[in-house]
């Protein structure tokens, strides 16, 4: 190691110095090559500038770190000796590959330069050399336009156009076959607006070039798409990139030469096969770009079998090697097998849950490392929406069926087209858009982000858009060829149907087909998969963490339970009370209550008089109360009230009774009404608007009158701040009736069940509580309702009662609480919403999306327990609770339930379960086994 | 000790055995009075049933507690002897008082019987023994009207309707002219009464008269009226009430008998002479209900100067014995003096200081004892409002001025008259109300805690309604001859002047003057109250925590001096946005804002991408930048927006100026601006009713456009929850230039200053941070705004740089926060709202009363600082801070600043300072200085 100088250390590594255990330092891609070098496979020799040097590089304020070009040369002077050529030598010259390669994988994102070392000169030399004046141009030609692009940072359109005029030159379709002519042609064009763009004749020393290249991939590391798809993967900022610097491979030079992908198994289904694809006479760019599909792999067995049986070898030897399915880049020169790259591949879910499962049926890896294999978040894609058989079917009886391209990403979607990368991030904060592109490259990545799915006319599986889809488990069709796309007229045509930008148009990820129009979308049928199946029963067997569903519909019961949820978590019962037919009663209920409650308080206040009074005036105040309970009794408001509840308390019955029944012998958490009432008003506004035109125009009479007293109630209900107003708990303890009658309702419905030899598990639980007085008070209340209503039908039925944690003070309290309750279940949304103060129905347009963009905070608290705060809350709530009392049962119920990173957090927690919305049951399951892996793990060293 | 049995022990004490040290067993009354019996004093014999007795009974429900019937019997035994009498002798009977006595005072609360023991035979043997039937008579119709009320609990109107019908009978005009005639009618009449009442006769054995007296003191402790008293002061409800039963003596045994109340001090201004007020011929309840009005104290000097003389010394004895101001109740009976009841007596806050101050100057007590003595929360009544002269003037000349009272508790107030105490409590939820009543007696409690001033037409100064009133700190004018109420009509009338339910009337506590009409108030001049100035000296001496307020105007910064503050530690700017002439450029400046903040945008982007290029693209960027900037510098939307900043600069550059130079070297919080934007539009609601009625009625037009696009705007900064919303440091992110427009502002105004030769000290406050992320993104950009200035000017002004902490998130994130700041200031309003979800708009109303009224929470969390939750974050906030940064420095700015309880857990916590009102600035200077003493105190031990 060279350390003359108080600082210097070695920066750059020969391939043959490196291994897998150097990724640090080395990156991904070099680490890979130098493994492959050691595993005896073709790989082209070439050194590895290290990461380090790239954080010099940042720490040294953007100067090439000190020593760093010596090593270089040095290195490169070896490789000129082993190749027996020059770099920059006007015979034999070396032309070499400059690539970044960062720790993680970020496809597309950082720049790579082929045929350094290219200039009259050795584009000369090179082809007195091979005698092949057309491959020497054909490189150059590419060299200069790549060059021009991720180094000189010049317009690509110029060269496009170029290209385009060359083809029609010389009457050909592809590049591939523009002939000696054209390609000389191309190349003085091409130097020509490299020039004109830079200012400044085109490089043409070899050293500038490499060195420019080196500092552009350096530079790349910090452009703002890298920041981006660093923050979206949670990639850290100080890793900084390698720098892979090799000697060239030719792929284009002719049709023994070639170049392609291959998957030791296939990245989307997980199909045990050589999987791939490759372009002959052609170089890695062409793939990557999708500027030419590709050919599959099969047809290489075919057109070069021996080549195909060492590529095939050496795939199976990269996977036994790395114990996982490997992504392979190669080039064949001159009838020569070359590795370039592997790496692990990236997969669909579906490919990622085979392959687990079916390396463990190899014996490649045991089922704890199958199950840590599968990212948790990436079943989301499984749980991905379909067009449901006869939608499709539909579609195409109505001709709808507008092409067929490439199924690179599952899934299905409809959405407006849009047809480019910033319409996509302006139009999709409301509706869901489709991006259509020619083909995607890393311009095009926030766009994709922003996206429901891509759709392309070029490009293959691998292509970047396919790619990136990919990781981002959206729904993708790619090369689709017959999409005729004109972006500056924001429209395309295919075989003749026209969609403008706007217009809804349907991708199927999964068949590759495209539809005009929109199809309404359904949940996959996940209980089909079988090695899902198979894997989340492993995880079943790790996990300590319940998982539960947060379920309001017996038809989301049972999904919940098909995706394997072991019983209903939370089920809201909002919904009940806003359906069409109990609305009315519901306003008829809220209308009367009011005044119900004034004399109910009357009746109160005449009880507490009597129990104060002594001698005589307990007679007296005997009668006031009897008079006041009268009063109540036969008032009209009494009576419409009560008709109202027993309506809905039929209904709730009805509910929960159906929701009992499937859940049947699992739990059932009820929370009981929650929603401020106002909302099961008219809205407020259109009253205030309705009410002021009829005044002004005259109109009114009787409808102005009954419009005036519904905005009268309106009005009362009326809040400030609805979500820090008068609902839940409030409204059990203020309105009582309401609590009582659900809870009567529950009681009910458990008791018909019982009846019928089922085992209902139904539990209470009351929202928004910050005291411990509210809590007894409630559980009082209702306990009083459980005993009245055991002595009514015979049976008693103790309630199982609890409270949500979703306020601070509730949390802060947990010690308080926690004797009055038989569980508490975190209401990770409202806790989120209260101590950030962060209105969820604002936030995210208004302020929080800038506060992620620039960084302000680092996570979205809304997607993942924010630790620092809302965590710490639930750790106050869960600890002092359970010290307070050792019985009580702890659980999670927000949306973060469905979280993977927030699971691991309830894990470590040491929650009893999460309840989640029932697709994302199954993320959850294999991410609680994943946490308790994580903790093993632990707990081993 | 009698210990007979296992539970069993002494439940009733001798005056004897008692003493002050036994107030918990013996209540207040108890032990006073066995306090004088050891010093000498002429008591009339009695024992004392203890609180034990009193908390046996409710723990038995309700029963007599097992050998207090025995122990009571043999203690009646002894007096019997002493005095030589018989409890229901028929020959010289032996009578008693009942009285409840707990261990903090309550006046009004508990009931009181006197004379207990007649029935007809003594009755006749009390006239045959004392040779004055008429004083028999007397005697024995005040027992039963007394006896009727507070142990039977019959309703008290047909005694007052028969006593009324003997007087007219009589043809006199008080009960004490009443002749035996009548008194016998009287006592015939109060007999039937009673009995048809109850429903059977009254009860004419003096035994279980006693019992049932015993047992209706012990059922008072729980009335709901006690309860809510207790509630109110914090007393708890388990401390139970003791029972003094004593022997009768006779005030009204004729003219040269009498009873009275004398205090060793005046309890309303503190002057130290004997003062109090006496009614010849009376007993106790006709001084007390305020039936009869009393004489003052000095004509029992002229009436009878032995009396006054004894009396005198034995108030001289108890002060100085007590080291307090005493309030003593004493009988003269037949001449001879008997000191009946002891206390501390209740005084004005003006009372509280002076003499407290004197009793420094006297040697009775220190100056800590002294600082003790003046509960600090009482400070308010020196700071209640006044008439100001000219107001006052202006009234008497129009002739308004309707009666003059005697001036009972200080304060003055103006209100919509009402007549009782429902009425009070009903129409307080808005607007001020004054209770106007012919006496108020228990009954009224809640209706004067409601009520802004009490008037009424009877009583003395130490009148229920005066000593309540005083407690409350509120304004009171008592014994108004001249007021005739109509309680059943609604209305008054005054010396001809009708007032009706709901007419605004005003009260002068201060001079006893009320008023027809409305008269504004201004507030006390507080600098002329030498003992308090002297007081707050010594608090300023002994306090460690500092004491700023909180202000937004030169006017409120003078106050504030004047009461003491030691600079201003919140000063809002929102309402120097609201100035009138200021909010068009506000609202010019908002609608221009979203389009600029558009362009700025582009800018950066722009901006970025010139970071990004290297070479070529580098010309090109830069000019896509130049263009951009151009391009936002141009527009009108630009020019409008600069215009307005500008014009807001200016103005805001005045405001601060003004308020550092009152501040002059003093710092100055200045908190940038912190509302919801739409807050600075029309509202909402008004310009949707507007815009649907110009359009319904087809006028419309440019009215109509105009109001349009108000409406848009308004619509597009309308929030569902704006306190969880876009405002304070999300605004200053999201719209830089307003917050860089505010540090311009306080910089130019302290740069202004400076060449002045003043000294102001600004610091910069941040509202509404949850991250470190925001706050360091602000602190730079505020910096950097601070270092332009500091060139622009030539003078370098480093910002002290603070944020509030008013989010349970940023309490909770307080470590990381801390190395971005200078200072935190506890928002504890906002911090209250987001900790309990309770939205301050909204929840007092809606259920917060409610809960209090129920104890679901036992304070109002936004009175005094909830120590289990917004306490803890604060505690955290605070302690993980200063860990980070050592130089921190901790302030509390909410309400809570202002409130002795919560000034406690400042001081405890090592707080730096608070800032409140500028009105409760002496509250909290000696709030402090008690808290500093109750931590001296704990560590001496």
């Amino acid at each position: 190691m060279k350390t003359a100088g108080g600082t210097s250390v070695k920066l750059v590594y020969r391939f043959a110095e490196g291994g897998a255990s150097m990724a640090d330092l080395l990156g991904g891609k070099g680490a890979n090559l130098a493994e492959m070098v050691r595993l005896g496979l073709p790989v082209p020799p070439g050194f590895t500038i290290s990461t380090e040097a790239c954080r010099r590089y940042y720490r040294g304020d953007r100067q090439l770190p000190s020593g760093l070009w010596d090593e270089i040369r040095a290195l490169l002077g070896e490789m000129e000796q082993v190749m027996g050529r020059g770099f920059g030598a006007t015979d034999k010259p070396l032309l070499v590959s400059v690539r970044s390669g960062s720790r993680h994988s970020m496809p597309g994102m950082m720049d790579t330069v082929l045929n350094l070392g290219l200039n009259d000169e050795t584009a000369r030399a090179l082809a007195l050399e091979t005698g092949d004046r057309r491959f020497a141009l054909d490189a150059y030609r590419r060299f200069i336009q790549i060059f021009a692009k991720v180094v000189l940072r010049a317009d690509p359109e110029p060269f496009e156009e170029a290209l385009a005029e060359a083809r029609e030159r010389g009457g050909v379709a592809s590049d591939a076959e523009l002939d000696e002519e054209a390609l000389a042609w191309t190349v003085d064009r091409f130097l020509e607006i490299a020039a004109s763009g830079a200012g400044r004749p085109f490089p043409d020393d070899p050293w500038e070039q490499l060195q420019s290249a080196v500092l552009a991939v350096f530079d790349s590391w910090n452009s703002r798409r890298a920041i981006a798809y660093r923050r979206h993967h949670e990639i850290p900022d100080d890793l900084g990139t390698a720098v892979n610097v090799q000697a060239m491979v030719f792929g284009n030079r002719g049709w023994d030469s070639g170049t392609g992908v291959a998957f030791s198994r296939s990245p989307a289904t997980g199909e045990r096969r050589l999987y791939g694809e490759y372009l002959a006479n052609a170089q890695g760019e062409d793939i990557v770009s999708g500027a030419r599909t590709p050919h599959p792999i099969e047809e290489l067995a075919r057109e070069m079998p021996v080549i195909h049986q060492e590529l095939a070898a050496a795939a199976e030897l990269l996977e036994r090697h790395h114990r996982d399915v490997q992504d392979i880049e190669f080039t064949i020169e001159s009838g020569r097998l070359y590795v370039l790259q592997t790496r692990s591949a990236k997969r669909t879910a579906a490919a990622a849950v085979k392959t687990a499962v079916d390396m463990v049926g190899e014996g490649l890896i045991g089922r704890d490392e199958a199950l840590r294999r599968v990212p948790a978040a990436d079943l989301a894609q499984l749980l991905l929406p379909r067009f449901p058989v006869s939608a499709k079917r539909r579609a195409l009886s109505e001709g709808r069926l507008m092409a067929r391209g490439l199924n690179a990403s599952p899934g299905a979607a409809t959405g407006a087209a849009v047809f480019d990368a910033d319409a996509a991030v302006n139009a999709s904060g409301g509706r869901p858009v489709i991006l259509v592109r020619r083909e995607t490259s890393a311009e095009d990545v926030h766009g994709i982000i922003a996206a429901a799915a891509v759709l392309t006319a070029r490009g293959g599986i691998t292509s970047h858009a396919a790619v990136v889809t990919r990781g981002l488990g959206k729904p993708a069709v790619v090369g689709c060829a017959e999409l005729r796309i004109d972006t500056a007229r924001r429209r395309m045509s295919v075989n003749g149907t026209q969609i403008a930008e706007g217009d809804l148009i349907s991708v199927d990820g999964f068949t590759g087909e495209v539809f005009a129009g929109g199809i309404e979308t359904v949940p996959p049928d996940v209980a089909a998969n079988e090695e899902l199946a198979v894997l989340l029963s492993w995880a079943d067997g790790e996990r300590r963490l319940g998982v539960l569903a947060n379920a309001d519909t017996p038809a989301d019961a049972r999904q919940a339970l098909t995706l394997g949820a072991e019983g209903i978590g939370l089920c809201r019962t909002e919904h009940m009370f806003f359906q069409r037919d109990r609305l009315p009663y519901v306003r008829t209920m809220l209308t009367a209550a009011r005044e119900v409650s004034e004399m109910e308080r009357a009746v109160e206040e005449s009880r507490l008089a009597l129990e104060e009074a002594t001698g005589v005036a307990h007679a007296a105040a005997g009668e006031r109360l009897r008079a006041a309970e009268e009063r109540l009794e036969a008032s009209v408001a009494a009576r419409r009230f009560r008709e109202a509840l027993e309506y809905l308390a039929e209904r709730q019955r009805e509910d929960f009774g159906e929701i009992l029944r499937v859940m049947d012998g699992r739990p059932v958490t009820i929370r009981l009404l929650d929603a401020p009432l106002h909302e099961f008003l008219p809205p407020y506004e259109g009253l205030l608007q309705e009410v002021a035109v009829l005044r002004a125009t005259g109109a009114g009479g009787a409808a102005l009158t009954d419009k005036e007293a519904l905005l009268e109630t309106a009005k009362a209900l009326q809040e400030v701040n609805p979500m820090l107003g008068h609902r839940g708990s409030r409204l059990g303890l203020t309105y009582p009736d309401i609590y009582e009658m659900q809870v009567r309702a529950i009681l009910q419905a458990t008791f018909d069940l019982r009846r019928e030899g089922l085992s209902p598990q139904p539990k209470i639980m009351v929202p928004l509580v910050v005291a411990a007085g509210e809590l007894l008070a409630l559980r009082q209340r209702l306990e009083g309702v459980a005993q009245e209503m055991g002595e009514l039908l015979g049976r008693p039925e103790p309630i199982h009662f609890g409270t949500m944690i979703e306020l601070p003070r509730a949390a802060l309290a947990g010690g308080r609480l926690a004797p009055y309750a038989d569980f508490f279940s975190f209401g990770s949304n409202d806790l989120t919403q209260m101590t950030f103060g962060f209105s969820r129905d604002d936030a995210e347009e208004k302020f929080l999306r800038f506060y992620l963009d620039r960084g302000y905070l680092i996570h979205n608290p809304f997607n993942t327990i924010d630790e620092l705060g809302v965590g710490r809350l639930i750790k106050i709530a869960a600890e002092e609770g359970r010290a307070a009392n050792p019985e009580l049962e702890l659980a999670l119920c927000g949306e973060h339930g469905g979280d993977p990173a927030s699971i691991r957090f309830c894990h470590d927690l040491g929650l009893d379960y999460v309840s989640c919305s029932p697709l994302r049951v199954p993320i959850a399951r294999l991410a609680a086994a994943q946490a308790a892996l994580g903790e093993a793990e632990r707990e081993d060293v």
